[in-house]
């Protein structure tokens, strides 16, 4: 943020943001997220798995650019949340094998995990949500292997416009 | 980290902090935060929720100090992590109320999304996990209920050591 703050007298920093993005003071590298989002019909959060979430760096960049004003306010959220025309989609790579995560307890579509991003982050924004894109351990991978991973993901984006969002609700998640 | 890469023809970020732990040359900042949790029996995270999740500078807290060597290695983890003889809890405030919570379709007790950072990240590492503190909506709380949510917060903390831990595991969280 720049300039003065709204109330110096208590600290409030969601009231802060959210009065800096309404005067159009936030600062001026996320002013710059914020415009390559709205210009955006689709958004790719590409990322290696850390602790199965984002890592902190793009935490940052969740916490920062998809502030109260910008991408919800106090009702409007989730199917009204303000980046309802846009789809967004996590393509991730991991560490571990579907089959170590699959022995770890985690289900093999990641749906437990993925729910505090794709559903607590993503659709409270508005954003329509595609199917993840889960790219397992490349690290350990053979080169053949991380050779089909790239093209079956170039392969999904020939007709990534054409696909449904998932449901995207806490039943999908847990099957209630 | 200090000093040379492991492997500079192939940077590989995992790899390269498991050799600087084993060789004591990771980051001084990093070395104090791993000393204090050796030394702790109990360690607690207090954050305000952001996203449901930790805000990006604890994400990054857990992305840099838990690392490979210190807190789990390849064939331990979860009830075998390096930090088996610890506790861990998480306290945090949330900028809604329950009910704001349960009306979004989230459980009163917010297992689902605690799921990545009690199970995939605090007993990953082998913690023993007491029952999540919630503080809701302490700003928007009147007076006399914040100093209510801080003296049930210090009445349990006076037997915090009697606790038992959750068992932590995705039927517990799921009801499977």
């Amino acid at each position: 943020m720049a300039g003065a703050l709204s109330n110096p007298e208590l600290f409030n920093y969601g009231v802060e943001v959210y009065e800096a993005y309404k005067k159009r003071s936030l600062a001026s590298d996320i002013i710059e997220e914020q415009k390559k989002v709205q210009e955006a019909d689709l958004v790719i959060f590409q990322f290696p798995l850390y602790w199965f979430s984002v890592p902190a760096v793009l935490k940052g960049w969740m916490d920062r650019v998809l502030c109260q004003g910008f991408a919800f306010d106090i009702s409007e959220f989730y199917d009204s949340g303000f980046l309802k025309d846009k789809l967004a989609l996590l393509s991730l790579t991991t560490g571990g094998t579907a089959e170590m995560y699959s022995k770890a307890g985690v289900s093999g579509d990641f749906r437990y995990f993925l729910w505090p991003l794709q559903h607590g982050t993503l659709h409270f924004c508005g954003f329509k949500v595609l199917a993840a894109q889960i790219s397992f351990a490349p690290e350990i991978a053979s080169e053949e292997e991380r050779k089909g991973m790239v093209a079956a993901w170039a392969q999904r984006l020939k007709t990534i416009w054409k696909e449904e969002p998932i449901s995207c609700t806490p039943p999908w998640y847990f099957g209630q």
